[in-house]
C-alpha cells in the first residue's frame, strides 16, 4: 500500500485569497490508482515551516507531493525547502539552463536573472518538463520514499502529473471501478432508506452525495484489476439501479442537459426564463435541441410571449399555470417542437418559490420547487428542476409524468 | 501575536469529492483580524491521525480550530479525538441532551439514539449553540490556548465562527483597513509595471490579482485601530486609483452588473447573446434595469432580431458588424433603451473569439475579445467584456468610448 501526503505551498492559500483546488484533483487521482492519502496540508512561504513540513510527511508517508512555490522569486522556496529536507545542495542544472534559456529566446526576450532558481537540481531529483510554462518540477528519489514537486498553475500541474509523475510511480497493483448513479427528485435521506444495509459494505462501498443536479449514488469496488473490480461491482449496482430507476437521469460522466439533448432526438427547445435570469440557458449551452430563450421578468413582454393577463393578476408570475401558460408560449412564440418554462420568486416572503413546464408532444407536465436559500440557489436548483422535468416528460413520451 | 492552525476533517475532503470552503473562509476571517494562520491540515475520519494533528497543532499554534466530525455517526471523531488529545473523558451534558431531545421533539420525531453523542462535552470544553443544525461545536480552553470544534456544512459553521467563537477569542489589538479596486481591461503584468515600487511595500501592501471581472488591486494597512489603519492606507491609496483610473470600474463589495445599473440610471437594458449561452442574463440577475434577453444562435429568429443576412453571410455571426447589428437589435426589437449584444465562438478554430455591442443614447461601442480557454471560460470573459462595455459607454454618456 502507497501512503501519499499532500503538500500545498503558498501564504495566498493560507490568506484564503484563493481555494486549493489543486489538492482536491491530486486527491481524486490518487484515490482513482489505489494510493491512500492520509493527509494534506497548506503551508505558507516560509522556509523553515515548509522545511519542517517535508521532514514530517516523510517520516509517515511514501509518496509527498508538493504544489505551488516553483516561481522565479524570492517567494518561492519549495525547491530550497526539498534540498534541506534531504539534507542536499541544488545547483545549476546547464540542461535545464539551456531549455529555459531557449524558451525566453523564443519569446524574443531575455531570460530575467531571477529566473536561473528554476534550472537548480539536486543529486536525488531529476527535472520534470513543463510543456505549459517556466517552472519544470523535481521528482526526487530518497531512501525508498518519492517527493515530487509540481507548479501551480492547474494547467501546468494537471498534465506534468499525468505525463511525467505517473509513469514514474510504482502504483500499487489495483484497480478502483466507479460508477456514479445521478437522481433528482429525491432527498439524500431517502435515498439512504432505500439502500439500506448497502451503504454499510466496504467492497463495494456505495456512499450518497447531494450535488447541485440531485443526489450521486457512487458504487466502488476495489481489487487487483480493473475486470475484477468490475465484477465485484456488478450485483451491487444492479441493486442499487433498480431501487433507484424511478428518479435516475444518468450515470458518470452524463450531464442532465446532454441526457435531455439525447431524449429529444432531433426536436428543438425553445425557454422562457422569468426570475431565473439565464441560469437554464447556460446550463443548455453545447446542446443542439436548444434554438432560442427568452430571459425576462417583464410583464407586458411575458404578455406577449403567451403568459395570459388573467392568470397574471389572479394567480401571479410565480405560479403553476403562469409557468404552464410560458411552456406553451415557449414552443409556439419562439417556433420550438418543445417549450420549457420556469418562473422563480427570489425575493420577498415566497422567496425560493418556483415553478417548470415543459409543453409539447400534446401535453404538458409541470413541477413545483420551494428551496430556502439565497437567490442564487433558488435559480439554480429552478433551472435543474425544470431540466429534470422536461427529461422526465421526453423519456416519457406522450404518457402523463 | 495569535498564531493559528485549521485542521479540516473528513475523508470525503481526502477523496478530493469535496473542496475544502470552510478553511478558506476561516483563513479570510482569522487574516482580517490580525490572526495569523500558519498551516492548514486535513485529515479522514481516523481517531488516531486526528488525535496525533490535534496534539502536535496545540505544540505549535495557540489556536487550534477544527472543522467537521461533529455529526452523529461513528464516523464524527472529533470529540473524541479532542478528548484524547486533552488527556480528558468525555461525559453527556444533561443540558445540551435536553436541548437536543427538544429539537427532534419539535420536528415530532424520536431522537435516534446514535445522536447522543452530540451531547458529550468534557471539562475544558463548553458548548456553543448551533442555530441551523443538530451539532453544537465546541470551545476548549488548555494550557493558555484554543480549540474550537465547528460542524462542517458552511451555513452552520459560518454564523457560529461570527455569533459563538469570535467573542470568545481574546483578538489581537490589531486592524486591517483593506480596499480593493477593480479594474477591466488591462492585464495584470501591466498593473504590476503601472504600480512599480508601490507593490513592494508591505504596510500598506499593495497585491494585484487576476479574477474573472478584470485585475483587483487590494491595499492594506495594519494599525492598532481602524483609523489608524485608515490613514496610513490613504496616500498609497490615492496613487493607486489615480494610476489605474482608466480601466477602474469599483470597489470593494461593488458588482460590475450593479455599477453598470447605477450608470443607467433608470433607463432599461435588452440584451441579446449568441454563443454565450444566457451567461450575460446571469451576471445582470437582480439588476433592474435588466429588462428582456433573447439567447439564441438560431440564425433565423437573430435575423428577426437585427441580424442582417448579408452580415451573417460575408463576415459571419461571430463579427464586430454582427454584434452592433444585434445591439440595435436589442434595442429596438426588444423595447430597451440601451441595447447590449454578444457574440461568441465557443468551438472550433477561432473558439474563444468574441465581440460585443452596447447602442444606445445616440451612439455605439463594440469590443473584440479573444479569449485562449474552454468553452465556458470563453463565455463568461466575453459577458464580462460586455458589462464593462456597457459600464464604460454609459459612464461616457454619448462622449466616444
Amino acid at each position: 500500500m502507497l501512503i501519499a501526503e499532500i503538500i500545498s505551498v503558498g501564504t495566498e492559500l493560507l490568506l484564503g485569497e484563493i481555494t486549493d483546488s489543486n489538492a482536491a484533483f491530486l486527491a481524486r487521482e490518487l484515490a482513482a490508482r489505489g494510493v491512500v492519502l492520509h493527509r494534506k496540508t497548506v503551508v505558507g512561504d516560509n522556509l523553515p515551516r515548509l522545511q519542517e513540513a517535508i521532514h514530517t510527511a516523510l517520516s509517515r508517508a511514501d509518496l509527498v507531493i508538493l504544489g505551488g512555490g516553483l516561481g522565479p522569486t524570492e517567494d518561492d522556496l519549495t525547491r530550497e525547502a526539498i534540498a534541506a529536507a534531504l539534507n542536499e545542495t541544488p545547483a545549476e542544472d546547464p540542461v535545464l539552463l539551456a531549455w529555459l534559456e531557449g524558451l525566453y529566446a523564443s519569446r524574443g526576450r531575455p531570460m530575467p536573472g531571477v529566473n536561473r532558481k528554476q534550472a537548480w537540481l539536486i543529486p536525488s531529483a531529476e527535472a520534470l518538463p513543463n510543456p505549459n510554462g517556466t517552472a519544470p518540477g523535481w521528482f526526487a528519489r530518497s531512501s525508498g520514499k518519492f517527493i515530487v514537486a509540481l507548479p501551480g498553475p492547474p494547467r501546468e500541474m494537471h498534465r506534468m502529473w499525468r505525463e511525467q509523475v505517473l509513469p514514474r510511480l510504482p502504483l500499487p497493483d489495483h484497480a478502483l471501478h466507479t460508477t456514479t448513479i445521478h437522481t433528482h427528485g429525491i432527498g439524500e435521506g431517502n435515498v439512504a432508506e432505500l439502500l439500506g444495509d448497502l451503504c454499510l459494505a466496504a467492497n463495494p462501498s456505495v456512499a450518497t452525495y447531494a450535488r447541485r443536479t440531485g443526489v450521486d449514488v457512487r458504487v466502488a469496488a476495489s481489487a487487483p484489476s480493473e475486470a475484477e473490480a468490475r465484477t465485484l461491482a456488478a450485483p451491487v449496482l444492479e441493486q442499487v439501479r433498480a431501487k433507484l430507476v424511478q428518479w435516475t437521469w444518468g450515470e458518470n460522466t452524463d450531464t442532465l442537459a446532454g441526457k435531455l439533448n439525447q431524449m429529444l432526438n432531433g426536436r428543438t427547445l425553445g425557454v422562457i426564463e422569468a426570475g431565473s435570469a439565464g441560469t437554464l440557458c447556460t446550463l443548455l449551452a453545447d446542446q443542439p435541441a436548444f434554438l432560442d430563450a427568452a430571459v425576462t421578468v417583464d410583464h407586458r413582454r411575458l404578455i406577449t410571449l403567451g403568459l395570459t393577463p388573467v392568470t397574471l393578476r389572479d394567480l401571479g408570475l410565480v405560479s403553476e399555470q403562469a409557468a404552464r401558460e410560458l411552456a406553451a408560449g415557449a414552443r409556439e412564440h419562439l417556433g420550438a417542437d418543445i417549450g420549457l418554462a420556469v418562473v422563480v420568486q427570489t425575493t420577498g416572503e415566497h422567496a425560493g418559490q418556483a415553478y417548470a413546464a415543459v409543453d409539447g408532444d400534446g401535453s404538458a407536465h409541470t413541477v413545483a420547487v420551494n428551496w430556502v436559500g439565497d437567490a442564487a440557489q433558488a435559480r439554480d436548483r429552478a433551472a435543474v428542476a425544470a431540466l429534470a422535468l422536461a427529461y422526465r416528460a421526453t423519456r416519457l413520451g406522450g404518457q402523463n409524468a
